[in-house]
């Protein structure tokens, strides 16, 4: 990249070695995610917060600072990108310049050990077991809400570094408005005469193999266009997608052995991310434009490939030969209207990301709760168990039996990260708003049909990846869409689509 | 650990970042060898030679080196184990006090780049795809032996980077030693009535799936002992071990569909080092005495669960019910005589890693000299091709056909290993003097009959393991075995067992 200022491309050689670092601390992390031994924990703790350490280091160098600073103090005439750069520097440089390092440090620490203790707690349905870690990261949190400052709210602290200027006010209007809707849609839907709550093909009495899952998932990925020799695909307790570097971007997903959908929509979930990152434009490699902008718009791209494209039924009729040429015995008799029904049951269940499309916003409103109410101290985690049973009552008319399947289940509070839940409910807002602009442009349907989503890709790659952090969330929606964020699209997408299917 | 001395034990402290950087290098090697994705070999190899460029760093920082300095010139008044630290910390100060910072980064740079690219060439039959970095491999060898300095043999000074005070007219000797005996040996196997050089249970007709060699390789790395808690196995284009922490050993083997036997000797063999790393003292964590002495006592420690115990007619006794098991169709009528013959199917092949104990040592040799001739510049590494040929021709009568089961079959180079090979015939040699040793204290016919291998392991956690780096090469085998290295225990053992087998 050509910079108009010396110093500003100083600076950004500087900030390469903090690049570094995080993408080294990043590999330990999916390590830690998909390979580790269980004895390693504490030893793999101690090596990332040493890279934590290191990286803190350099975010705290005099000479960046300083330059920083300078550059900072005449922005004015920096080109468009040079601003951009800056303001996401200032946007990560709140968190290393207002919080101590020993804090950052434990931080890390913390939750690299947390997360085998969290894993390991799951797998035996102990919440007691994992605690004592989950305390110390609520507190924690605080802490670091306290070092970055709010006006109300220490939660809103939490809630800006995961989507700049992202409130819990704003959050409350959003679910507020979300609830009613989606509540009335699930009850029309419940009350159709098409609906079935459940089915056979996925009731624990089939099975579907595990390399077959795999072989799917491979399929599908590849039909959309990740790039494989620039990434993988591998198992992990809970999904996930990280970067490790420009061209090293890592999926995960989960085989479940009765249930052939999880992990095709995982994967197609993990993918829409992976392809976000291997979109960005490679001129902003190793500068603070590379990678996606926000956690909100990052998750409308996976939330997009998993919902919009995943789900759609025309592109499950597309997919329904395949899924019987893998499972003749399993789905030979099942027709695309079975298959288009299983991908699209609505039914309020307990776990978030099995959760269909009409209710998933109820499983973060009830996280979004609990964690606001957490950090300001309204209820104790040790009575997460007992609350979460309580909210999930009250939102979805369920009950979990085990922790397991209650708060035991997202893999988030292991890594540290209260504030992150919301912007999944933001990613789903966006991803309406963006189809609704993809729809202007193109066939969509016709595209699923056909399942060429290469060219879904290249228009996504046009109006989105390719500008990797250049426009701020209400930047870049209001460019791609020509409005502001609007949640109706989202409930609008929801009544056509499920209207649709149900033949409400 | 307590010290003995203040400034010692804030040496120690400084060196654990060292200790840290190193691990996290290893992450990034290890996930190099098992994972990359093709186009980020560039990536890998900046994120890795940063790190190499931190870890120089603390080895050059003043403060240390002057706390080093100030103890070396004090060490009689240190503890036997202080001093063992002292003495292994001067042996690595040896390579990063005297070579410059930019010969070790780029080195670091280069040979992560190389992997990627041999494993390509490889792939493909392509040398000349590969002679770009490796004569750039080899120009930063001759470059570092001429830093550290040598007397006669600049290749001298990187043999005892991996063996302490080998040198290139000890291994002359030793093959001097070793070449005729073996030679002889083979002419009387091959010779003998018993003599069948192929068997149809491995000529390409019978396929043998991977799942169920996988399988097997883990029952016989538990069988061993190897700690699943604390390692992992895993596939890679060349069997490796590597220390990620002292809880996080992992080893890789590869499976070879046609040949069942490939897969669970090199998991043994890796097996032996994991055991060895495993099973030092953690007393010695963080500190210069964590981890084997030297890479030929390692090998001692492979090549030992390789070869005294996995190609042991006793044991494989025990196996081949298990053998039967997982291949009833290929193995059912294999008789326990047909197993035993199968693993010591002594007989000129071009794969070191696949070759027999006799004809293995031969495979070195040829190396030795070709490694020798390059850091001397006798050779031209263009000509390494044809070189191979011929060489192997006049070592074991054969030629390959191809580069891929010639020149470009080892992984070392790549890694920028010159002065490596020569190690695992002195892991021959060490092996079969500790057996020697072991063979007073157990009954190692009636151990692996039962399958008892539990025993073995104590015995050499109890002799060898635990100590770590505390005794040097020399000084373990004197206390092991009552005696030095002599190469004539190793032709015994040869003798003998072949002997038996063949009827000789």
């Amino acid at each position: 990249m050509i910079f108009s200022n010396p110093k500003l491309k100083k600076l950004i050689e500087k900030y390469r070695q903090i690049k570094l670092l995080g993408e080294t601390r990043a590999i330990l992390g999916w390590d830690l995610n998909v390979n580790l031994p269980e004895k390693a924990a504490q030893e793999r703790a101690d090596q990332s917060a040493f890279l934590t350490d290191l990286m803190v280091d350099r975010w705290l160098d005099p000479e960046f600072k300083k330059l920083f600073e300078t550059i900072v103090s005449k922005k004015e005439n920096l080109t468009k990108e040079e601003k951009a750069m800056v303001r996401n520097l200032e946007q990560s440089a709140k968190f290393y310049f207002n919080i101590p390092k020993k804090i950052i440090v434990e931080f890390d620490e913390t939750t690299s050990k947390a997360f085998m203790v969290w894993k390991k707690a799951k797998q035996e349905n102990k919440f007691a077991d994992f605690l004592p870690d989950l305390k110390k990261i609520i507190k924690l949190n605080q802490i670091i809400a306290a070092h970055l400052g709010f006006k109300t709210n220490p939660y809103d602290a939490l809630l800006d570094l995961y989507e700049p200027e992202l409130t819990s006010k704003k959050c409350v209007q959003i679910f507020d408005h979300l609830q009613p809707a989606l509540t009335a849609l699930l009850a029309k839907i419940q009350k159709s005469k098409d609906y079935r709550p459940e089915s056979d093909l996925i009731s624990g009495v089939l099975s579907y193999p595990k390399s077959d899952q795999r072989q799917l998932s491979l399929f599908v990925l590849k039909k959309m266009g990740y790039d494989f020799a620039s990434g993988r695909l591998d198992v992990s307790p809970h999904p996930f997608t990280t970067e490790l570097s420009r061209n090293d971007i890592r999926v995960t997903t989960w085989y479940h052995e009765n249930d052939f959908r999880d992990s095709l929509t995982a994967a197609m979930h993990e993918g829409g991310h992976g392809l976000y990152e291997q979109g960005v434009d490679t001129i902003y490699n190793s500068t603070p434009l590379s990678g996606g902008v926000s956690l909100g718009i990052h998750e409308s791209q996976s939330r997009f490939w998993e919902n919009q494209i995943g789900r759609n039924p025309v592109f499950l009729k597309f997919l329904t030969p395949l899924l019987q040429a893998f499972y003749p015995e399993q789905l030979g008799q099942a027709g695309e209207e079975t298959i288009i029904k299983l991908f699209n049951l609505v039914k309020p269940s307990l776990i978030r990301v099995e959760a269909d499309e009409v209710t998933y916003n109820l499983h973060i409103a009830l996280r979004f709760q609990l964690e606001n109410d957490l950090i300001n101290e309204k209820i104790k985690p040790k009575d997460l168990p007992s609350l979460w049973r309580e909210k999930t009552k009250q939102f979805l008319g369920i009950e979990p039996k085990t922790d397991r399947e209650g708060v035991l289940q997202d893999v988030h509070w292991s890594y540290g990260d209260f504030g992150y839940f919301p912007t999944y409910a933001l990613g789903n807002l966006y991803a309406a708003q963006f189809t609704r602009a993809m729809e202007k442009d193109l066939d969509l349907k016709q595209l699923c049909a056909k399942g060429e989503l290469g060219t879904i890709l290249s228009w996504q790659r046009e109006k989105i990846h390719r500008h990797g952090s250049l426009y701020w969330p209400d930047q870049l929606v209001k460019k791609v869409t020509g409005e502001e964020l609007k949640a109706d699209y989202f409930i609008e997408y929801l009544q056509k689509k499920y209207g649709e299917i149900y033949d409400l």
